[in-house]
This record gives C-alpha cells, structure tokens and sequence, in this order.
C-alpha cells in the first residue's frame, strides 16, 4: 500500500495442521504479498493467535480492522482486494459489498479512529 | 485517563443470557467507570460480538489492545486497574505480572504503534 494506510501481516501466525518444519503460514501471507508486489509490514504476533492467519489494516484518521481466518493458499487475492478497498475509502470503512467473503466473515474487531 | 490514552467501550455489547428488556451490558459497563470517575469513550460495536464485552486501549505511539470476555458485574476494578497500568506504561505495553488474569485470558487483538 502507497500511501499512510498500512497493511500489517503477522509472520508468526499458524493455522490448524501446521508442520513445525514448514515456514508459519502467516510467513507464507507475507511472502506472497511481497511476490505479488503488495507492500506491507510484518508483525510478529497479534495476540489472535485462534483466528490465524492474522492481519490488520490501518492508517491515521482511518478505522481499524483486524482480520482472521486467513488461508495464504487460497485467499491471497482476498486479502490484496481488501487492502486496495480499504486503501481507496476515505475512513478505512469499505462497503459491505465490497469486502470479499472471507472478509466478511472474519473481523476479529474493528476499532474507531484516535480523535485528535 | 486522563491524558491522550484513551479506554473506550462498546455500549453495544451483550453477553450471553441477556434479557431483551435490561441495558446492554456494555453500557452498563461504561455507567459503572463512569461512576467510578473513570473517563473513556464509548463505541457502538467493535465488531467483536462473540468475546462481549469489549474494550479498548489505545493511543498515540502505543500498542493498542482490544480486551472481551468482560462481565460488568465482576470484572470491573480489573478494567479499571489495567487501564490505569496501561496509562502508566511508556508504550502500551503493560508488564504481565500486572495484568489482572482476566485481561491476561481474553486479549482478542495486540495492534502496534502507526509508524511516523
């Protein structure tokens, strides 16, 4: 993301059935993103560790989203269209209909902007 | 809390065995700090309606922390005694050993501090 909006990954995310000796799944999340030329920055650990893979959209003035439930095999598509729809809304709120279903279905929480 | 960290509460929140008829329990929440002299704002819905009720903590250059599973009824002097912890901090961080173990359980979601 370009400008002041960021999307932030959690690296150290693992899903169900992971393998010690694979790289985590929210690694994964981060390097296709970076393959697919989606900036982002990392994090290790949201403490939503249930509701891996893990990331969270935010930006000065904007709402907040953290967003679970995330497949790094499957849903990397979802996760770049919401990151633009969210990039190009004017408070970080992105109309129902223009968040992907796994989206949709999995907003761990949502938090206000900071007044000035 | 008195500087520009702020504690705010869902007022929309509603635990589970609710009645229909009785203020939600986050509002009774918000009532209860408000007795107590405890300033905060307040939010209709986090979006985190599964883990009611919700709060959250945050402020500029500082680890935001969205906290549930919280009872009005009981769980009071803990919202309370993190949020002044939480204020006293340098960056959000509040040490473990000073986290009442209800927050300690229940943390939905740790943000970190927007880059400058």
């Amino acid at each position: 993301m370009a400008g002041q909006e960021r999307l932030v990954v959690c690296t150290t995310c693992r899903r169900e059935g992971w393998l010690p000796d694979e790289l985590r799944d929210g690694a994964r999340l981060s390097a296709a993103l970076t393959q697919r030329g989606v900036a982002h920055d990392i994090q290790e650990c949201f403490s939503a560790c249930s509701n891996s893979c893990v990331v969270t959209l935010r930006g000065p003035g904007r709402w907040t989203y953290v967003q679970g439930g995330l497949d790094p095999d499957h849903d990397l598509e979802e996760v770049i269209a919401f990151a633009r729809a969210y990039q190009a809304s004017a408070d970080g709120i992105v109309p129902w209909r223009e968040r992907p279903e796994v989206i949709r279905k999995n907003t761990i929480a949502r938090i206000p902007p900071l007044e000035d």
